[in-house]
């Protein structure tokens, strides 16, 4: 126990502020008298609350509302258009890509472009972001925006509330710090699936969807479990390994140094070899991002017999795995993100199957539990840079001089 | 939202009466002073609780401590043991157990007996518990406590936040409402496996342990997932079903509709049949809670081979399914509750050495990671009276007329 236990009336109020922001941010635009009857204050605590808000830039006034209601007009709050701006940052094994949104999660400034990035020392990579980083970070200045803070996405292993990327295999980095000295913000470092799943939950269009396993593939198998709209990190920041599920125990070797894992059946290179697609072929055919995802889905598509039992099987591995995530976890839902979705028509049905055979309770997972995300490949980006939005949220004083800064995540 | 979101005074005042208790119940005894020192209110603050919880007769003021100091000696503060009592009751497939215990969770009264609940109708069981938690409840008072609150464990699905057994297939019982006739006390109901974990918590002498996979073993297996010292409780109330994890997809099927689950390999049916045991003979020469466990294991101890085999299968099966577990979830520990305890020599090389050779960060499961309870058997009938005690001390207001209740779960 530390001194720091009790309630002080500093947190009290920096809670009161974020309860403002999160319901201007929720239901806005709103009057002093809405916002005081939703969230339970007088209307007199608000109005105080509401003139350090607008004090520090991140509420405005609109004009009075409702000009034709009897009685004294209210003015509607909304959150302000040129107030910070989270930056959200990927690294990709085949892009990199930054954007800044502002208070409300409208992307505002962005840039991206291919590159290799598998095999490459990380820190050109990291160079090239920080450029990337600049040239975004410009753009929402010129945009009137205040940039507070950078969230990166990796695909790998960060140790928890640090910087170190542990192990990121697809990117062939083992034990690489993402400085601070990548840009002036508050820095915050995490696995690319932890923010597809926070983009899942803040974007993804249901506000009741707090407990869920989002399954999100770029080359291998990532995933994330969000309990009570938290994200689980684990002791070491590692949860959400479902790509290491054992499938089938005495299957092949993985690189993990486990056996027969959901990687080696439904990973992008394990689905390659079993459709006997030539990687190489199918990045020319179809070059970029997403370009060998797509190019299964053309042959797919196309009747190719080989490719659609490789994506059946494919999608049985998912379901086992999902099966016994679900059976743990008791989920809402299971979201499948938007990396997927090209291949979905042929992973699906096995997928669902396994899903509707073993879960015990079978009402759980009825029609509906799962679902595919509407945020594409996005969702990692979008979920970094609105990382940066909701510590706002959740702490509008952080963003001040001596504040706690704004680059963690809930 | 809600009106109820803002932070009242009275939260407030309740949560400081509860930094108080907790610092009582885990530095005690302790004087106002430091009771102040810990939690960081001002020592006026702390005194005006303190009266406040004296006079709820939650603690008691010992004479002056440390007589040979100078200054004047503050009076030490402790948890009132004649103060409020925890009745936990465990509904077990072949026994009755009720205990309760007072605000430091010892145990003060308690009466349990072997009966064969399986396969009985629910009311008379329920009936006999009510007996028998009469009876404890009488014990209680005659040691001047004042029983508030009664939790039952049950080896079954119950529905979140409900008393309603879904499914406890051990039993026979399919959608069994506990009713809250049952005693005069608040009720609460939940899976013996939470309970269980939520012990290992409280009483497993290991307070840093907070994030774990627990794992009991009944007839079925059960197992609880503990988050940053919250009982991972799922959507509907279901979550921790390790036991139909899949280990082998296309393996025998079980009673849950799936097939290969982590019960049909290491279940303590599964292992009688690989055993080659007779359940009925097992029984008769080890009668009694545990008989067929400590028959296999005095088996095992023998040099059957037969056993022994099977010892280690079931050993894998928990190490497969826990890598899974572990892979997805990152906790600090794997703990093996009490009930396997006498089959621990046979199970637990197999099952480590799947967790080292599965678990995706090997420095993760290293030594120790693997605990075993030192609790016993008694777990989850600890774990159920504890709750009652815990929701006490979280808030110590739950207990005055008009109070919340003092039978919820944390």
């Amino acid at each position: 126990m530390s001194a720091s236990l009790s309630i002080t009336q500093q947190e009290v109020r920096r809670r009161n502020l974020s309860l403002v922001m999160h319901a201007v941010a929720g239901f806005g635009p709103l009057s002093r008298a809405s916002v005081a009857a939703r969230i339970g204050l007088t209307r007199a605590a608000v109005s105080t609350l509401v003139d350090e808000l607008i004090r520090d830039g991140l509420l405005i006034e609109l004009g009075p509302s409702r000009p034709g209601t009897v009685g004294r007009p209210g003015s509607a709050l909304q959150l302000n258009d040129q107030g910070p701006a989270g930056l959200g940052a990927e690294i990709g094994v085949d892009h990199l890509a930054v954007c800044a949104v502002d208070l409300s999660g409208r992307v505002r400034a962005r840039a991206a472009y291919e590159t290799t990035n598998r095999g490459r020392a990380p820190g050109p990579v990291l160079d090239d972001l920080a450029d990337l980083v600049r040239h975004v970070s410009a753009q929402a200045e010129g945009e009137g925006l205040r940039p507070a803070g950078l969230a990166v996405a990796v695909p790998g292993l960060v140790a928890r509330g640090s910087s170190a990327v542990v192990r990121a295999p697809n990117l062939g980095w083992e034990a690489v710090d993402v400085p601070p000295s990548l840009s002036s913000l508050p820095l915050t470092v995490d696995n690319e699936a932890n923010y597809g799943a926070l983009a899942e939950m803040w974007l993804g269009g249901d506000p009741s969807l707090r407990d869920f396993v989002h399954v999100s593939a770029e080359i291998g198998i990532g995933a994330a479990v969000v309990i009570d709209g938290r994200l689980l990190r684990g002791t070491h920041g590692f949860a959400g390994e479902l790509g290491h599920m054992p499938v089938r125990p005495e299957g092949p070797p993985c690189a993990c140094g486990g056996r027969g894992c959901l990687e080696r059946y439904a990973g992008e290179e394990a689905l390659l070899r079993s459709s006997g697609v030539d990687p190489a072929q199918a990045a020319a055919r179809h070059p970029g991002p997403g370009g060998r995802i797509a190019h299964l889905a053309e042959r797919a598509d196309g009747g190719d017999q080989r490719v659609r039992r490789a994506l059946h099987e494919a999608g049985a591995a998912l379901g086992i795995a999902l099966a016994g995530a679900v059976n743990l976890l008791d989920p809402q839902k299971v979201v499948l993100g938007g990396g997927l979705s090209p291949l979905l028509p042929w992973l699906l049905p096995a997928l669902e199957r396994e899903l509707d055979l073993r879960v015990m309770d079978p009402g759980r997972v009825g029609q509906g539990a799962v679902i595919v995300s509407r945020l594409g490949p996005d969702g990692p980006l979008l979920g970094a840079a609105n990382s940066v939005i909701q510590a706002c949220l959740d702490d509008p004083t952080s963003l001040r001089a001596g504040g706690r800064g704004a680059g963690a995540v809930p």
